[in-house]
């Protein structure tokens, strides 16, 4: 640990990877699947996404304790055909089964240009960037989503039946940065609306219903009621897709089905993810794709600004600043997170 | 024809597929190419998708007519993977390329799980939803997108650099209807806002900008301005993702490198198109996807509505609907569209 600021920390990449597969060992895991998860939640900090970092540590370690979750799966992988694997995650932590999924849908790409991988079984598996850029990296385009619990009503209904499911794309860029797009599927993140709540302001209309799913501007109606999706009938059809693929292909669960962890850590959620894979290292030269992910960021980057002092950014320009930047710096993060991580590695075997 | 109420007529569907194809010949497609152009247009038409249908026939007919598009194209597929292709259009009418390149990524998809096409040197090809239909009731999730001409400015740019490219879904239904999204990535189409100048009134400031790339309620400026994607910084990644797949990785033209088929239309537009196909019979039994897909809907149809007179919809129903009734009781269809068509259908050869 370097320097402490109010109480955020900034701690070296490898030091926080090492206390976090510790503290995840702790917490029941052999070494390699603790590994797995701190690759994914560590990444999510380097990319500045703390709520999705090791901070749910603490959300993960609760479920471990009270056997909500497996800490020690028997993930199995079958591969239905050539370009085509089910996976099912034994109710492990969520990035161990993400982790295997991609590793099995990137195998069927080698072979087959092309690779999915439907997992069921799983738990929050972390944001999905992380798993983008690994694929990026190894040459593969992906488009990556999880289902989630119930927090989004259907477009024209009123009640919780469909999650604001995270979904991802990436397309690699072998001589520069990679195109990556990490979006839940809510205009605004419920951390928003409560902000504009605190400081007495109004929401925009398009954030959120109230309980009876009618839209309004008052951020405590809104925090009873529903988020709106992206672009109303378009997002709810997005989020409905998202959790086709994720939760109904896979053979997890769907929509109501999917279990809230919060109400019920002891129970397994059998959230499902898909990962669609394409090896792009077979659709042309590495020179090829860079000559032209090089021009297609470009292109966007001459616009002139609406307002001069923000330029026109490419998605996961942000992330892989962020990320550079706190790879060499150190990472940033909260000291009771810190806490949290040595207590639980306190229990790691020696 | 059957009926004549203003300026729309009533067909039967096998009427109206027959005379397209008689059109599409008289502009110079051989009978096969004709029939799949068709086969598209006219499910578009059945779908009330009618700008998206035959009328379509003025401006694939112009550009035949003056060489902007290949009548007669040597379309070539080349399997670099298992489950990879790679289409080159020859600059021929979009459809047609289309329909090769989905029935190439269902064959591919029939041996592997999955098959994906990346499709270039093609023009507009239609709606997706089509596409989709066809996908699914031969049992295949799908993910297709194009690009299109740029009529969008970059996300906090001021010139347009990225088109409103449509990129729709379609998960299978054995024993049911179909989930079936297609959609362009702005939040209203140019004519609503064409609509609200007429009869002069304000537009949501979430709609389109003014030609500097600012946010507008006038919809004079509007019309002088860009379309705003669905979300924001959301949507304007999402129509990059579906230009990169479309354009990019399949080595057509992308984002301003797409040629104006209105200002250009004697040039090749090398428009591309991607098609990701899943065999959903290798995931599991058609009761188990029948079952599943079946009560998946009943969850969203049973959340109360926001609207007692507005019941919640699943998406495709509405264009299912449509669909079912005009091919029973034929389909709507503009008499200007009609002329065209014999026009055009009186230069087939007998």
């Amino acid at each position: 640990m370097n320097a402490r600021m109010n109480d955020q920390v900034i701690v070296p990449e490898a030091e926080l990877l090492s206390l976090g597969i510790k503290a995840f060992q702790g917490l029941g895991l052999p070494q390699r699947d603790a590994e797995d998860v701190c690759r994914i939640l560590v990444m999510a900090d380097l990319f500045g996404l703390s709520t999705h970092g090791l901070s749910r540590v603490e959300s993960y370690g609760e479920r471990l304790l009270v056997k909500g979750i497996n800490p020690r799966p028997n993930i199995t992988a079958e591969r239905i055909a050539p370009a085509l694997v089910k996976i099912d995650g034994d109710n492990g932590v969520g990035p161990v089964v993400g982790i295997r999924a991609l590793e099995a849908a990137m195998n069927a790409a080698r072979e087959c240009g092309v690779g999915v991988a439907f997992a069921r079984g799983s738990n929050h598996f972390g944001p999905v960037s992380p798993y983008s850029l690994i694929a990026a990296e190894a040459g593969f385009a992906s488009i990556i989503g999880s289902n989630a619990t119930t927090t989004i009503a259907p477009w024209g209904g009123s009640d919780a039946r469909l999650g604001n499911s995270p979904v991802g794309f990436g397309v690699p860029n072998p001589g520069g940065a990679p195109f990556l797009l990490d979006m839940a599927i809510s205009v605004a993140a419920r951390a928003k609306i409560r902000n504009a709540f605190k400081r007495g302001e109004s929401i925009p209309d398009t954030w959120a219903t109230d309980k009876n799913g009618r839209t309004t501007t008052d951020p405590a109606a809104a925090l009873d009621g529903f988020l709106l999706p992206i672009g109303g009938h378009k997002g709810y059809g997005l989020a409905l897709l998202v959790d086709l693929f994720a939760g109904l292909l896979s053979d997890a669960a769907y929509l109501t089905h999917v279990k809230s962890w919060v109400d019920a850590p002891e129970e397994p959620q059998n959230l499902g993810h898909f990962f669609i894979l394409i090896n792009t290292r077979l659709l042309g030269s590495t020179e090829w794709l860079t000559r032209r992910m090089n021009d297609f960021a470009s292109i966007l980057h001459d616009s002139p600004p609406a307002s001069p002092d923000k330029p026109v950014l490419v998605p996961g320009e942000i992330e892989l600043g962020k990320l550079a930047r706190q790879r060499k710096e150190g990472i940033t993060i909260g000291a009771d997170v810190m806490a949290l991580l040595r207590q639980h590695a306190a229990n790691a075997p020696i």
